[in-house]
């Protein structure tokens, strides 16, 4: 489970920052890719990476806005035009049928797959293989939502000495007794895996925010993830900013990270008024805030372990 | 009058070529800059350019596939975020008034300028301010449409020896004489414009041809341009998937240059599978055919002159 940020910037794209995009790469799990947010260009920071667009299979929009969203038709477009022939499922605010199906239809744009779009609402919950995803309505102005992506439980581990006990030495049969609910030895006797296993391990949680002020009503949503990504577009001296225009400053967001608990922040969506020689400042600004945090940049990837 | 490649490639972009966009830089002419079609990622490559969105007055789309037109968008939008505040006019096959608006309610996107669509028909002319612009149907499965961009006629070269016979000897004077219509000298006498400047020189051609098949049929339309670009997707072996796509290769574009009596031919809308190892060969090939010829590439800049 590994996050690639494919766009970090806010509102409009600069040498330094593409408009919002985030990759997570759940290849190890149920081998797909889902994408969060698809402003333009996001096709072209795809190219730097080793994501194929046929694997792409769900698309989570956090809200319209045109540095969100305009990259979909392109992405959608060069996925059929390259290997994707299986189907897409975007998930978003209403609206997004209607700009993908008017844009295809003015362009003759044909896709070789089918795209399913699904609306999503203030707490719903989906359900997939290996994963779900819980959905919270944020505040933005228009419709923004956070998505949290929760692995399924894990199983434990094998305890050792209760196998051992029954004269089971370490080998391959220890693979085999955890790969099943039951397993016959050579000598007849069986083994029932919930007599030899530990309790399971609780799946690892990834949230993704999209844009939103005062972002610390959200801590019960956020709470315990080992991943939070949230905006934070201003810096900690622009609350009145922030709160202008529906976004969040580093202090806010750091503040929301230490109330929920999160394991590590990783702040995106950052304005294009900081320059690369800004980065640092940001990071140390953050890092003093809430230890565990990362200012992203385009093409950092981070892998999303259990601590 | 400067043209700048933003875009050379076909259908999608790849690492080496952007999808479609031209910059005609007139800035000497009217200060202004227009562009030609607008792919994904057009404002990306504008940034690696000395042009400001704000500068650009006029955009012209060729015809409605994706690969042309998803980057308005964007550029739009990042126009108004910066600087712009000056109307933007986009001429083009009917269906982008619709795209644009209904993009721009679903992202809730409000410009800080208006925006005026003209849709274009097979031989439109358009009179601009130092230009006027031609307009030609060509043949693309649908709609698609040749701009011809031409210079307004200019002033003769002052007769030197037609001055100093009146006994006007070289100086500040010559350019003030240039500049009006009738000059009263320090004795008194007047000197008629007319009377004292060669005939008018023709202003400069640029012709830029939208994705089409059978070029050839064009050459009436291309005749005497200064500067032709035109689409070569593909080399000249491959024929029949360009009569398949609609599209040209480079044996037919370069037989249109020869027949047009064209000065300069840039060829581009090149196929992605064209690696930058086969750039090359496909010059030398189009070079065989019509020695002035160059396979453009992204940020080209080439200098538009009469010889
Ligand atoms: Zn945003
Ligand atoms: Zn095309």
């Amino acid at each position: 489970m590994e996050v690639t940020f494919l766009g970090t910037g806010a509102g409009m794209p600069s040498k330094l920052r593409n408009v919002s995009s985030i990759a997570l790469d759940l290849r190890a799990i149920n081998r797909s890719i889902w994408l969060f947010d698809c402003g333009e260009g996001t096709q072209h920071q795809i190219l730097k990476t080793t994501i194929k667009p046929g694997r792409i299979e769900k698309i989570f929009i956090t809200h319209l806005h045109g540095d969100h969203i305009y990259g979909l038709l392109g992405l959608l477009s060069s996925r059929s035009f390259q290997d994707g022939h299986s189907p897409v499922e975007i998930y978003g605010p209403a609206g997004l049928q209607t700009f993908i199906e008017t844009s295809f239809k003015i362009s003759h744009t044909h896709l070789q797959y089918p795209l399913d779009f699904f609306t999503v609402n203030d707490n719903d919950v989906y359900i997939f293989d290996g994963l779900k995803v819980r959905v919270k309505k944020l505040t933005h102005g228009i419709d923004s939502f956070g998505y949290q992506v929760i692995e399924n439980d894990q199983l434990g581990e094998l305890q050792v000495d209760k196998l051992k006990s029954r004269g089971i030495s370490p080998g391959p049969m220890y693979q085999t007794i955890k790969s099943q609910h039951v397993t016959t030895l050579e000598n007849g006797e069986t083994v029932k895996r919930e007599d030899v296993i530990g309790p399971d391990k609780p799946g690892r949680i990834v949230t993704i925010l999209g844009d939103t002020k005062q972002p610390t009503q959200f801590v019960d949503f956020v709470k315990n993830s080992d991943l939070l990504i949230a905006e934070a577009t201003f810096a900690s001296d622009l609350p009145s900013l922030a709160e202008q225009f529906f976004h969040s400053t580093i202090t806010e967001t750091t503040q929301l990270a230490r109330l929920a608990n999160v394991k590590q922040l990783c702040l995106t969506h950052i304005s294009q008024r900081y320059t690369a020689k800004d980065q640092l400042d940001l990071e140390q600004e953050a890092k003093a805030q809430f230890t565990n945090t990362q200012i992203a940049i385009d093409l950092l990837t981070l892998n999303v372990v259990k601590p």
